[in-house]
């Protein structure tokens, strides 16, 4: 039995759909490959929603690609290098943070069984890749003789909502990739869209992948930035530049543009960020204050860095926490008596035995801090809030919260 | 400058939305893999689309995985054979017709590239593989020491409207197959769903592709019918019995589902059919009589197989026509002054150079009926009808036909 009041605090699963984008005028019906009046006016609303894309992410409308979403803009940059390895026999390493979510790290695992080198960049212990570890895996490359051609590194995690500093690895990875060997870096915006600032530009990246769905926008549709053409996985019609074949989503594509537009420019992005700050320095205080409870990463409760204005190395609407004792799915069901959704971690990895981030950020912990964390990791539930959370909403969550802790 | 009556024959690309699918009740929002009381509602709404669509298709639920479209579908049935062939090097060759749509075609062809077999069928003068055409091609195979592990065969050619006897050629293709060596054979159903009877399970195939904007239902939504898991060309969060990874298209599904009851049922298969079979034939009968204009394939124009209760060779639904000295594109622009939304041919054809179906039914044409096909079968416009054609539109679209062949 479910109470009649819910409160939702799993926005990196899926953000509430923002309902006002429905208003958006209706597009138009045709395919955007036919020639005629009515195939032209959806090719004219398809490319109208790619510069309004483009313009939010400050990029050009033709690094844009639309794709069905986070994980196909993710496989379809990764398999890109199986192509040009089966095709060239050229494709250096490819190297991934060891947090990725499992739409990146699945695809670099299922390439590295192909025969490609692959190389795991490991977090510290505030699950971030930091210099001296992506150092190190380069080193590691070098040795081997294996330098990379292609980085992974995601901008915000899924599941401790640890933030990269892009732009300073970026700046690593060029500095130490050899002459004529450029290195792709591709960066998983998922978790960081609308809710960092985001200066793709800036950060000096080859690819970025985003989801709408992450953004009050629907389900189905996500765009890659691509700074130039890749060889694409799969074959067909050739839409979207070649890059993503099968008849434009464009009824999607104008959705999505509305989300960023709305959700995603830079004021909103501050405006979003200084409430969720609030909330988050809020519900982090509420769970320091509890006794069976450890932020994961540790570090965070030390941190002051939960500043709206400078989330610095966490972003203000995700954070995991252990409760001493209690299995995480035991937390989350007796949440959800309650009226609270949240989850053990990301939605892509429900079910699964293997936990590959978790584990890294273990032994990240052990390695910093000595014991073993496993438990404590992998104890870990996600709370991430939205646009709609309130402070009511984070009152009610600790007080349920240090209910539950009087009878689990 | 476009009329204000706008009439459409361009089915084939993307039908027109039924509106009144979206009334069918609001998709739960949350993310189907969470655990919460939001996410279970929403994995048993995805769960209750898959049952529906099962129903509609005769197949069991399990059997269903929705992707985001009918290109995905096509591209991941025939990518896991790549996948096959880099994980245990064992795959035989991929046998495909020569009139397959660009995204199974252009898939094939990237695989050749990757340096696994592949074998062509060639279609007779009707655009139809027949199973004399299969078996040389099939022998062709055997010749060279390569059997085939997989075979495309599409239900109904997009183009010219042939429709293949799927049931006769998987008979032939399994009689043809080595012992222990058993072919997967896949149909694309894209222009079949909703338009002939489709018999999946009597038809022994192992894959088929649908998508659910040809049927009224929205872009970015589309399933695969699969007998039995492959291996997925791409890995992620494991959605999708694992086959098709990324958050799940909740709403899309429902839509899909509703699409599919409502028009490709038994009886609205039938009930449509009757209706286009009617007006296809007014079209037919007004196409013959004027001068100018072949129907491709000419065989076509004697036949009386536009029958609705029995459509035989040909859709109801499609049929192209060339007239005589003018490009397609000159024609398909003509019409669009005039109000008729018509294409050349395949959407996801149009801009490209090269039109490997139209090929070969001109070299099919050119071995059976002598001379040179090639400029009549390029010339070719596609018209396409669906569920609110009426008369009164095949009639005016002869009216402006006649006009045109008048000033051109």
């Amino acid at each position: 039995m479910t109470p009649a009041v819910r409160r939702y605090f799993d926005w990196a699963a899926t953000a509430l759909p923002d309902e006002t984008l429905q208003t958006a005028a209706a597009a138009p019906f045709a395919n955007p490959s036919s020639r005629h009046a009515e195939g032209r006016a959806a090719k004219d609303a398809l490319e109208a929603a790619r510069s309004r894309t483009a313009a939010v992410l400050g990029v050009s409308p033709r690094e844009i690609v639309f794709t069905a979403g986070g994980t196909e803009s993710n496989a379809l940059v990764i398999h890109s290098f199986l192509r040009r390895r089966l095709e060239s026999g050229a494709t250096g390493a490819l190297l991934y943070s060891a947090v990725e979510h499992p739409s990146v790290r699945e695809n670099i695992v299922l390439l590295q069984r192909y025969g490609l080198e692959t190389g795991e960049i490991a977090v510290g212990e505030d699950g971030r890749v930091s210099v001296p570890t992506l150092e190190k895996a380069l080193a590691e490359l070098e040795g081997r003789g294996k330098p990379p051609s292609f980085a992974a590194i995601m901008a915000v995690n899924n599941e401790t909502g640890a933030i990269n500093d892009i732009a300073g690895l970026v700046r690593q990875i060029r500095m130490g990739a050899r002459e004529g060997r450029p290195v792709h870096v591709h960066v998983d915006c998922v978790q960081a869209l609308g809710k960092i600032d985001m200066p793709l530009k800036g950060w000096d990246v080859d690819s970025a992948s985003f989801s709408a769905h992450k953004l009050g926008g629907p389900r189905g549709i996500g765009a890659i930035y691509l700074r130039k053409p890749l060889l694409p996985p799969f074959g067909g019609g050739g839409q979207e530049g070649g890059i993503r074949s099968g008849t434009e989503n464009v009824a999607g594509a104008l959705l999505f543009a509305a989300a960023l537009e709305k959700h995603a420019g830079a004021s909103a992005v501050r405006e979003n960020a200084l409430l969720a700050g609030r909330n988050m320095a809020r519900l982090t205080g509420g769970l320091r204050s509890i006794k069976r409870c450890m932020i994961i990463p540790p570090c965070r409760s030390e941190s002051t860095d939960d500043d709206a204005t400078d989330p610095g190395r966490f972003s203000p609407y995700i954070i995991s926490a252990a409760f001493d004792g209690i299995p995480g799915e035991v937390f989350v069901r007796a949440l959800d008596e309650r009226g609270f959704a949240i989850s053990t971690g990301s939605a892509c990895s429900q079910g699964k035995r293997e936990r590959p981030a978790l584990a890294a950020l273990s032994a990240a912990l052990s390695a910093a801090l000595g014991g073993t964390w496993q438990k404590a990791v992998f104890e870990s539930v996600r709370f991430s809030i939205g646009r709609t959370t309130a402070e009511s909403d984070i009152d009610a969550l600790l007080l349920a919260v240090t209910d539950i802790l009087k009878t689990l």
